[in-house]
C-alpha cells in the first residue's frame, strides 16, 4: 500500500480518453464544407466508472477533489452525501471509491491532497458488479476486472482536465499577397495548419475562403479539397458549414483549423477586412533526434521530414494533414518508428494505439483494412522495444486477445487469411493491377508476424496459456508460408494463391517483409535481392509508404549506398518539385499538376502525409545505426554507416537519455547516456578506441562495448 | 421502395436511445444525497450513424432537415456543403444518406417532406465501411449491417427531439400539515412521485427536506432514504446534493425528483417560506383495461395495483420508485404481462427490453442475475405473443444471440448453469436459508425455456440453423431436467443439486415454473399441489414478485378460489397495514416498523414497488381468464372464472382493440373487437347464447367462438 505519490494527475479509464479525443479529432475532416467522420464503427468511452484506491494515514488528511461528471464518494464502504470539492479522510486504513458518470466526455478524476494523490496507482473499472442482498451483505467482487487508471504528462493541473485539451497555437503571417481574379491569394510560405484569421472585419455579405496545399488547388474554387464560408450581417457572423453563429468583432479566427500554404480568399463587395494571417496549430514537442552531414541535400531532406513529422504529429499519429487527418494504422506504426528517432514522444504513440483499436466487440479490421489489423499488432511490440513500457502491454493485452480472436475467426481452411466482403485488402496504392483475391503472400507474412507478437506478448503478461496457442499458431503458419509461396523458377514469392493454385505475379511487398522478418533462408535472401528488390520489370513502389520497407530491406541486406542514391533521387526529388513536406505518392514521371491528383479528384493527393518521412526513421537506423537490442534500450547496438557520405553526425533519443554519434572516414564519436551495447564497425586496419576493449570479429569488423556516460572516440580506416 | 410516408417521427439505431434514457433515468437514484449509479456496465449509444433510404420522387421536393448531432448529408453519393436546413430533392430515384455524430446523447434524425419523412422505413448502421479506393471506386458494402431506424409515438415533432423527452407534471397539493420536533410533517395522502416545490421562499440558511413512504422515515433525519439539501444566500439558491446553484426566485422547485407520502422539512432561523406543494411527475397512460365485481376489497386491491403499476411505469418499467427507480429484468417482465391487461403500453416495454439488454459485449447476466437473464429471454416471447409484433424480434435477435451465446459460455460439463464468480443467483428473497450453490433446479427449468424461446424466436425470423441449434440445446437439457431434479420420495423437484448429489431442501421455485411450463407429467403436476405448493412445511413465499407466479401456478391449476382467498389476505392485508401502493416484500406477521425494514435498513423496503401489482394479471388472465393464444390476439381463449364472486367485469386490451366480459353466476356477456376465439365455460345445464353455435366438450364443458364486434351474451348455469 502506497499513497505517497509526489504529484496528481488527473485520471481516467484506460482507451477511453484516446478514443473520445481521437473522435473529436477524426472528426474535424471535412470535404468542401461538409463534415466527413470515418466509415468505422466510431467507438465511445465507458460512461460510468469507478476510481478506487486503497488508503493508509497517519495523520487525517484533507483532499480536493475535481471531477469531470456527476459522482459519488464512498469511503469504507459509506456513501458520502452530495458531490463535495473537499473531504477529510481520517487517520487509518481506508478504501475510497468513486464513482463517475459522463456520457459526453470521458469520466475523469483528480484527486490532490499531502500524500493522497490521483495518479496510475489507483484502480477503475467500468462495471464493480457489487450489489448488497436483503441481509446487507455485499457481493462477491473477486471477479471483478479493474485496470490501472491512464494518466498523462498533460493534465497535472486541476483547471485543465482532460476534456479541455488543445493543441498550441501562435500567429503566422502570409509572406505573399496577390489578387487573383476576383480575390486575393496568400501563401503562407510553406506547408502548415492552422486557422485563417481575419482582421478588421465589417460589412454585410460572405467571404469565400479555399485553401490550397498549391497555388492550383486553392484558386480552383469548384475542386479544392476544403474551403469555408462566412456570412456577415453586420453584427452577426455565420460559419456556414458548421452553422455557427456570433457576435461580429474587428478579429474573427475560423472555429475549425486546416491545412493549406495557400489560400485563396474571394468577398461580397459589401464585406471588407483589413488583413488575413493564422494561427498556427501545433503539438509542442521536443526534436530530441537530429541528423546532420556533409551532403546539404539529405540535410535537408531530413529538414522537411522532420517538418512533415511535426504536421502529422498532433493529438495522435495522423496520415495526412489536409485531407483525412485520420488515425491509420498502417499510416501510424511508421510514424511511431520515424517517432522514436526524432521525438520519443511515447504518449502519443500509446494513444494512438488505443484509439485505433477502439472497443469490443471487434466488428472490422483496423480502419477496416486487414494488413492495419496485423501492423496494429506489431506496432505494440515495437513500442515495448523501444520504451521497455511493460505496463503498456499488460494494459491493452486484452484487447490484443480480442483483436487477434477476430483474425482467427476469420481465417479459410488452411488457417490463412483471405479478404472477406467487407474487408479492405490495402497493400498499397499501385501504379499498376495487383491482385486482391485469395491468399496474399503479404497478408500472410504480416499475419505470422502479428501471431509470434501475440506469442512475445502473452509472454510479457505471464499468460502461459496463449503463450502456447499463439507459439503454436504462429509456428503451424510460419511452417506453410514459404513453401505455399516460394517459386523456385522465379526465385521469389509470389503475390498470391487463388484456390490452391500460386499466381504469376510477383509484387515487391511478401518478399521484403520475409527479407526483414528473417522468414527466408540466406540463400532465398540474396535471391529475391536481385529477382525482386533490385529488379525493375517488378511493379515499382511509388508510395513512401512501401518504399519506407523497401529501403529498410536494402538497409538491412547492407545496401546503403543504393538507398542513399534513392534518398537523394525520391525525396531529393520531391523537394526540387517544390515540396515544404512530403507527399502521399510520387511518381518521378509525373509532370506539373499530375502530382497533385490522386483518387480520380485533381487535388486529392496529400500533400504533407505522414509515411513521406520515412528518412528519419532510415537515417537514425541504418545510417547511425542507433537501435535497441534490449527493451528500452537496456542493450542497444550501433552499426554505423557513412554509405557514401564524407560524415555525419546525429542523435538518437533512448526513453531516458540519448545515444550520440560522430562519424567520418577515420573517426568514430560515440556518447550514450543510457543503457550499453557494442558499436560495431569495419576498418581496413586495426583500430583505436579512446576507451573499452576492441574485439575483431571476422576479417575487417571490430566491436566495441559502450557503456558510460562518456564520449568514446575510435580511430579507424 | 416507397417513400410515401404520412408523418415524420425522429429516428435513430435501434435500442440507442432507449440505452441512453435509461442512463438517464438509473442516473436518478440517490442514497441520502449521494448520486448512486448503477453496478453493472452503463452501455451508451453509438455515437456515429449512418441513416440512409431510396426515393423515388416523380416531381422535386424540399424537404426540412432537424438532427440531434452534427451531421452530413449525401445525395447520390455527393457530399452537400454544411448542415443545411432545408434541401430540394430533384424529381427521379436517388439515394439519401446522412451521418450523425453525437456523444452527448444518441444521434437522431428528422426529415419533412411532403412525401420524403424520417420513419422505420429508413434504414441505419453504425458502420457503413464505404471507403474510396486510390481510383475513386467505392467497396462492396455488401456485409454492412443495416437496422431499421427505430421510431416512437413520442417524437413525431420536430421540436421535441428525443434527448429533450420529459415526462408530464401536474400540481399536487398536501393534505395535512403538521408541527413535529423542530419541522414541519406534511402528508400528500398517499404514495406519489415528484418534485418538491416551495412557495415565497427568501432568506439565507438552510433548508432540509427529509422524504418518508412512512411517517417514521420521512421523521427520521439519520435513516430516512432520500433526503435533499438547500443552501440560501439572499439572491442564490444552492441544491446541495447536486452542486446546483441559480437565482433564488419566490418560487422553487427541487431538480430531483422523489417518491414519498411524507416530507419533514426543517430550515434555519433565517430562512422562510410560505407553503409547500410538489409537482407529480407522472407518464400519460391510457387505462384500457379494467377490472371491478362485487367484492369491494378485491376491487380496493385492482385500483391500489392500478396506481401502483401507474407510478412504476415511467420512462421504463422501474422495480420501486423510493430507492432504486431502475430497471430490473425480473421485476420488468411481471410489469410487462401486468401492462397487457392494464395499459397495453408497448413502447415501454420494447423500450425496457432494449436497456435491459445494452450492447454488445455482454460481461454480465441481465442486472448481474442469472434468473433475470433468463426473464429477458422470456419477456420477448411473452410481448410477441400479446402483441404480434415479429418486427422487434427481428430487430432484437442479434442480441438475443450474443445473450445466449454468455449463457452457453459459463455452463457446466453437464449442460447446465451454476453461479460463477460475479453472478447474482437471485431467486427470492426469502425468509429462510437458501443454498445458491451448485445447479439449481429453478435455474435450469428457466434456462431451459429460454432456449426454447430462442428456438421459437430464430423461427420467427427465419434462421434456420439457430432453429436446430437451440432445438437441440433445449431438447437436451429438457431431457435432463425432470431426472436430475425430481424426488421420488419427495414428490417434489428438490431445489439443487451439488457435485451430482441431489440435495434435501424443497422449495416451491423450481416446482410451480415446471407446472405451467409443463414440464411436469399430469401425475407430478397434481403431486406437487400438496407436496409442495400447498403444504405449509415448504419455505413460504413473502415476496409479491414470487407470489406472483406462485398464485399463477394454482390459477393453472383451477384453484381459483384458493387464490381468490389469498389475494385478499395477501394483499387485502397490505391495505389493511395502510398501503396506498404495493410493497417490495410483505410478511402478515409483521408489526409495526418491522413493515419498513430490509437490507438492515430501517426503511430499506419499497413501500411501491411495481412486483406487488400482480392481481393486475391474475384477475385480467385468470378471473375474467382472457389471453393471446396467437400472437396479437388473432386468437384468442376466454375462460371466465368467478373464483367465489357474485359477478365480474371487466376490459382486457388488444392490440389495436379490447376485450369486454361480464359475468355473473347465470349470464356471461363478451365484446371482442379484435381477433377470434373460444368462450368456454362450465354450465350444469345447456346453456343458450345470442349468436353462434354451442359446443359441448367433455361433460359439463362449453365453447362457443366469438368473433365479429358484437356482444354475446350466453346464460348458463
Amino acid at each position: 500500500m502506497n499513497n505517497t505519490s509526489s504529484s496528481p494527475n488527473w485520471i481516467w479509464y484506460p482507451g477511453d480518453y484516446e478514443i473520445w479525443l481521437g473522435n473529436e479529432m477524426n472528426n474535424r475532416r471535412t470535404e468542401r464544407g461538409a463534415f466527413f467522420p470515418h466509415f468505422w464503427k466510431m467507438d465511445s468511452h465507458y460512461v460510468l466508472v469507478e476510481f478506487s484506491k486503497k488508503i493508509d494515514l497517519s495523520v487525517a488528511e484533507e483532499i480536493e477533489i475535481a471531477v469531470e461528471g456527476k459522482f459519488n464518494i464512498k469511503l469504507d464502504g459509506k456513501l458520502q452525501f452530495g458531490m463535495p470539492k473537499k473531504i477529510t479522510l481520517p487517520a487509518g486504513t481506508h478504501n475510497l471509491n468513486i464513482k463517475v458518470w459522463n456520457q459526453a466526455t470521458p469520466p475523469a478524476l483528480f484527486i490532490k491532497g499531502k500524500t493522497v494523490n490521483s495518479d496510475a496507482s489507483w484502480k477503475v473499472t467500468y462495471e464493480d458488479k457489487e450489489w448488497i442482498d436483503e441481509s446487507g451483505k455485499a457481493s462477491d467482487t473477486s471477479a471483478t476486472i479493474y485496470m490501472d487508471a491512464a494518466t498523462s504528462d498533460s493534465f497535472i493541473s486541476i483547471d485543465t482536465p482532460p476534456s479541455k485539451f488543445k493543441l498550441a497555437t501562435q500567429p503566422l503571417y502570409a509572406v505573399k499577397r496577390e489578387k487573383m481574379n476576383e480575390g486575393v491569394l496568400i501563401d503562407f510560405g510553406k506547408e502548415t495548419f492552422g486557422f485563417i484569421k481575419l482582421h478588421g472585419l465589417k460589412g454585410t455579405g460572405k467571404v469565400n475562403i479555399y485553401y490550397g496545399e498549391s497555388p492550383e488547388e486553392a484558386l480552383d474554387i469548384k475542386y479544392c479539397e476544403t474551403l469555408d464560408q462566412l456570412t456577415l450581417n453586420g453584427s452577426t457572423i455565420t460559419d456556414d458549414a458548421l452553422n455557427i453563429s456570433s457576435e461580429l468583432t474587428e478579429n474573427y479566427v475560423l472555429a475549425n483549423s486546416k491545412a493549406f500554404r495557400y489560400v485563396y480568399i474571394t468577398k461580397d463587395a459589401g464585406v471588407n477586412y483589413a488583413d488575413i494571417s493564422m494561427l498556427y496549430e501545433y503539438k509542442p514537442v521536443q526534436y530530441r533526434g537530429n541528423f546532420r552531414c556533409s551532403d546539404e541535400e539529405l540535410n535537408n531532406i531530413w529538414k522537411v521530414g522532420e517538418y512533415t513529422m511535426h504536421l502529422t504529429t498532433r493529438e495522435f499519429f495522423i496520415d495526412g494533414i489536409k485531407r483525412d487527418r485520420w488515425t491509420w494504422s498502417g499510416d501510424a506504426i511508421q510514424s511511431y518508428l520515424m517517432n522514436y528517432y526524432l521525438f520519443f514522444d511515447s504518449e502519443t504513440v500509446k494513444r494512438t494505439i488505443w484509439l485505433l483499436r477502439g472497443k469490443d466487440p471487434v466488428t472490422s479490421h483496423s480502419n477496416t483494412i486487414m494488413d492495419y489489423t496485423f501492423y496494429w499488432f506489431l506496432s505494440i511490440y515495437d513500442y515495448y522495444k523501444f520504451t521497455g513500457d511493460a505496463h503498456f502491454i499488460q494494459q491493452i493485452y486484452p484487447r490484443m486477445q480480442s483483436m487477434m480472436d477476430y483474425v482467427l475467426g476469420r481465417t479459410n481452411a488452411n488457417g490463412m487469411v483471405e479478404g472477406l466482403t467487407g474487408d479492405w485488402v490495402f497493400v498499397d496504392w499501385a501504379d499498376g493491377y495487383m491482385d486482391k483475391k485469395g491468399e496474399l503472400s503479404y497478408e500472410q507474412v504480416l499475419f505470422c508476424k502479428s501471431l509470434e507478437t501475440m506469442a512475445l506478448c502473452s509472454n510479457l503478461v505471464n499468460n502461459e496459456i496463449d503463450v502456447t496457442k499463439y507459439e503454436k499458431l504462429a509456428s503451424d503458419l510460419r511452417a506453410k508460408l514459404i513453401p505455399t509461396f516460394w517459386n523456385e523458377s522465379k526465385k521469389a514469392l509470389v503475390h498470391n494463391r487463388l484456390n490452391g493454385v500460386q499466381q504469376e505475379q510477383i509484387t515487391r511487398y511478401s518478399n521484403m517483409f520475409a527479407s526483414f522478418f528473417n522468414y527466408l533462408t540466406p540463400d532465398q535472401q540474396q535471391q529475391i535481392k536481385t529477382s525482386v528488390l533490385l529488379n525493375d520489370s517488378v511493379m515499382k513502389i511509388s508510395t513512401p509508404y512501401m518504399r519506407f520497407y523497401e529501403l529498410e530491406a536494402l538497409c538491412a541486406m547492407g545496401e546503403h549506398i543504393t538507398v542513399m542514391k534513392e534518398m537523394k533521387a525520391y525525396w531529393g526529388g520531391m523537394i526540387r518539385e517544390g515540396a515544404t513536406s512530403f507527399w502521399e505518392k510520387y511518381n518521378p514521371t509525373d509532370k506539373g499538376t499530375q502530382h497533385l491528383a490522386m483518387y480520380g479528384r485533381p487535388y486529392g493527393k496529400s500533400l504533407c502525409h505522414a509515411w513521406g518521412a520515412s528518412p528519419i526513421y532510415l537515417l537514425g537506423k541504418y545510417y547511425l545505426g542507433i537501435q535497441p537490442v534490449k527493451a528500452g534500450y537496456a542493450e542497444f547496438s550501433i552499426t554505423p554507416n557513412l554509405g557514401g557520405l564524407k560524415w555525419m553526425e546525429g542523435t538518437v533519443p533512448t526513453p531516458n537519455g540519448e545515444i550520440k554519434l560522430y562519424m567520418d572516414t577515420k573517426t568514430i564519436k560515440v556518447t550514450a547516456t543510457e543503457g550499453k551495447g557494442f558499436l560495431t564497425f569495419v576498418s581496413k586496419s586495426k583500430p583505436m578506441a579512446s576507451k573499452g576493449v576492441l574485439e575483431n570479429l571476422d576479417n575487417d569488423k571490430y566491436r566495441l562495448m559502450i557503456d558510460g556516460n562518456e564520449e568514446v572516440v575510435v580511430n579507424y580506416e
